[in-house]
C-alpha cells in the first residue's frame, strides 16, 4: 500500500497510489477515511480499509495537488547521526557503539516539491538523505527480534542541515531544527511492500541532478530493528512516531571546498522501492 | 493566574489556586473551558476568561485528585544545557556561547506528586530542579526587546537525567528522555504574577528535604528573553511550547562519591513564586 497525503485548494487531502496514478479524497469529501496518522492511531485494519476505499476513489492530478508529509506532527521524530561507517569517517567524530539519537520539531517539516528553504543567518545549508521509519504499533521494551512488527511503513527523509548552527554548542539540535528543513515524503510505503527492515535498498541523493551521496540501507550500523529495540528501552513508541535512520558518506560539508545549497539549486533524494523526494532549495523571505 | 490541570476519577480537569485553595472543573461538567494548551492556543481573553469561570466553580479537594503536568503534550520541548557557570564548571564541558539546547519528548512527562521512575537499566538518575518557560503567542524572528509578550507563563521542571545514557553518544537525548523522567508542574504561573523574565527568583533542590541545589534565576546565562530571541532565530515557536531554562550547580553525578536516585527517594524542587514541585522516586516494574 502506498499512501500520499495532498492538498487540493487548500482542503487536506489522502490519496493511494496505484500503477502510477493517484486516487484519492479531500477531507471535506464524503468517505474521506482520516489522515494516515489518523488511520495509523486506529490500527492495520484502518490502513487496509482505507487502502480498498480511496482505491476507488476519484483520480487526482497530480499537477492541481501539492505534496505534505506523510505525518504532519508526528509524537516524536528521533533522528540518529554516524549511522553509517563511510559517513562517521567524513565526520570530525568517533564511531560510537550506541545509536546516537538527536530530535527534529514537527515545525521543520516539509512536503514533496516545497521549498527547503536556506535561513539568511546561515550559507551552510547541507543535505541529508535518509530512510524514514513510521511506526505503526506502539510500545516499550520491543525486542529486536519482535521489532519490526512496530513498523507501519517507510518513507524518504532530506534531514537538510545547517552546519554551523549544528556546531555551535556542543548539541546539534539547532542546526537540525531551522523551520523547512525536514522534508519528508511523499510516499507512505507499507512494510510489506519491501525487504524486512527495509533493508538492502539503493539510497541517492543529487544536488542538481549530480549524484553527491549513493548508499544502500544495508550499510546501516544499527539497522531498523535495532534503533527500535535500543530506543524502546528508554522511550515509549507510540503510532505515527518517526525514526530517521541516517545519512551515508557524501554530505557538502566534508567536502573541500565545502558544497552547500543555494537558492535555485533542486536536491532530489531516490531510495528503490520508495521513489523520490525532490525539493527546490528556496531563500528565506525578507524579515516580517 | 495559577491555573493547575488535574484528574480526579480519570476525568481530567482544570483548576484555578486562589488564596491556597482550589477551584476547578472536570472536562464532563457544564463550563469546563478547555486544556491550559487549548486555552494559551485561543488567547489570552480566553485564559483571563477560564481564570474567572474557574473561580466560581467547586472547591477541589486535593486528597482526591492527580496533578498532570500543565501541558501534556507540548508541541516541542525545547531543554538547554549549560545554563548557569557553576553548573558547567562542574561538567564535562567549556561554557559554549550560544545556548545548548537539546529536547525532550512528551513520553517523558510526569506531574506533581507523580513518580520519577528509575529505569532497570541504570543506577544513574539524578535530578536537576529548573525553571520551565511556557510561550503563549508563537512566532520566529522574536526580537530580544519583545521576548516576553510572547511568554504565557512559568513553571517548576526536574529533569531528571539518566547520567550513563547520556554519555553514550555525542548526543545526550536518551538520557534525558527515559519515560517518566520529566517531573512538570504543579502550577502555571501567568507571567503578570512574577518579575519579566521570571528573574532573580530563588531554586531550591531538595532530595530527602536536603538541599542540593541553591540557585538563583538571576544567573541564568542566556536569560529568558535570549533564549526566545535566539530560539526563534532558527524555529517557530507555538503556543504551549515549553522551554527548560537549564539547572544550577549540585547535580549528584558531579558529586565524589557520586549521589543518584532510588526507589523511596523524594525529589521536589522549589521556586520563588511558582510553588513545589514534589516526586517521589519508583523502580521500574517487571517487564511486560
Amino acid at each position: 500500500m502506498r499512501f500520499t497525503q495532498f492538498l487540493e485548494a487548500s482542503h487536506k487531502g489522502m490519496a493511494v497510489e496505484v500503477s502510477g496514478k493517484l486516487y484519492g479524497l479531500a477531507e471535506h469529501e464524503e468517505g474521506f477515511p482520516g489522515t494516515l496518522h489518523d488511520l495509523l492511531k486506529a490500527g492495520p485494519d484502518a490502513l487496509r480499509d482505507a487502502h480498498r476505499r480511496l482505491s476507488q476513489a476519484r483520480e487526482l492530478d497530480p499537477a492541481t495537488i501539492r505534496y505534505l508529509p506523510p505525518i504532519e506532527r508526528p509524537g516524536k521524530i528521533v533522528c540518529v547521526g554516524l549511522n553509517y561507517a563511510d559517513h562517521t569517517k567524513e565526520s570530525p567524530y568517533e564511531q560510537p557503539t550506541y545509536p546516537t539519537f538527536f530530535p527534529r520539531f514537527s515545525t521543520t517539516l516539509v512536503g514533496h516539491d516545497e521549498p527547503i528553504i536556506r535561513p539568511r543567518v546561515s550559507e551552510q545549508l547541507d543535505y541529508e538523505g535518509e530512510l524514514a521509519v513510521i511506526i505503526g504499533r506502539g510500545g516499550r521494551h520491543i525486542t529486536k527480534a519482535r521489532a519490526l512488527e512496530y513498523v507501519a511503513g517507510y518513507s524518504i527523509f532530506n534531514e537538510a542541515s545547517v552546519r554551523d548552527y549544528q556546531f555551535k554548542s556542543p548539541q546539534w539540535t539547532i542546526g537540525k531544527n531551522f523551520d523547512a528543513t525536514g522534508a519528508f515524503g511523499p510516499t507512505f510505503v507499507s512494510a510489506d511492500e519491501l525487504p524486512p527492515g527495509a533493508r538492502g535498498l539503493s539510497l541517492t541523493t543529487r544536488l542538481n541532478g549530480k549524484i553527491e551521496q549513493q548508499g544502500n540501507t544495508a550499510d546501516l550500523i544499527f539497522d531498523v530493528a535495532e534503533l527500535i529495540a535500543t530506543l524502546s528501552e528508554a522511550v515509549t513508541l507510540e503510532p505515527g512516531d518517526v525514526i530517521v535512520s541516517g545519512t551515508p558518506a557524501g554530505i557538502g560539508w566534508a567536502r573541500r571546498p565545502m558544497l552547500f545549497m543555494k537558492a535555485g539549486d533542486l536536491c532530489t533524494v531516490e531510495i528503490e522501492g520508495l521513489g523520490m523526494l525532490s525539493n527546490p532549495i528556496a531563500e528565506e523571505g525578507p524579515q516580517a
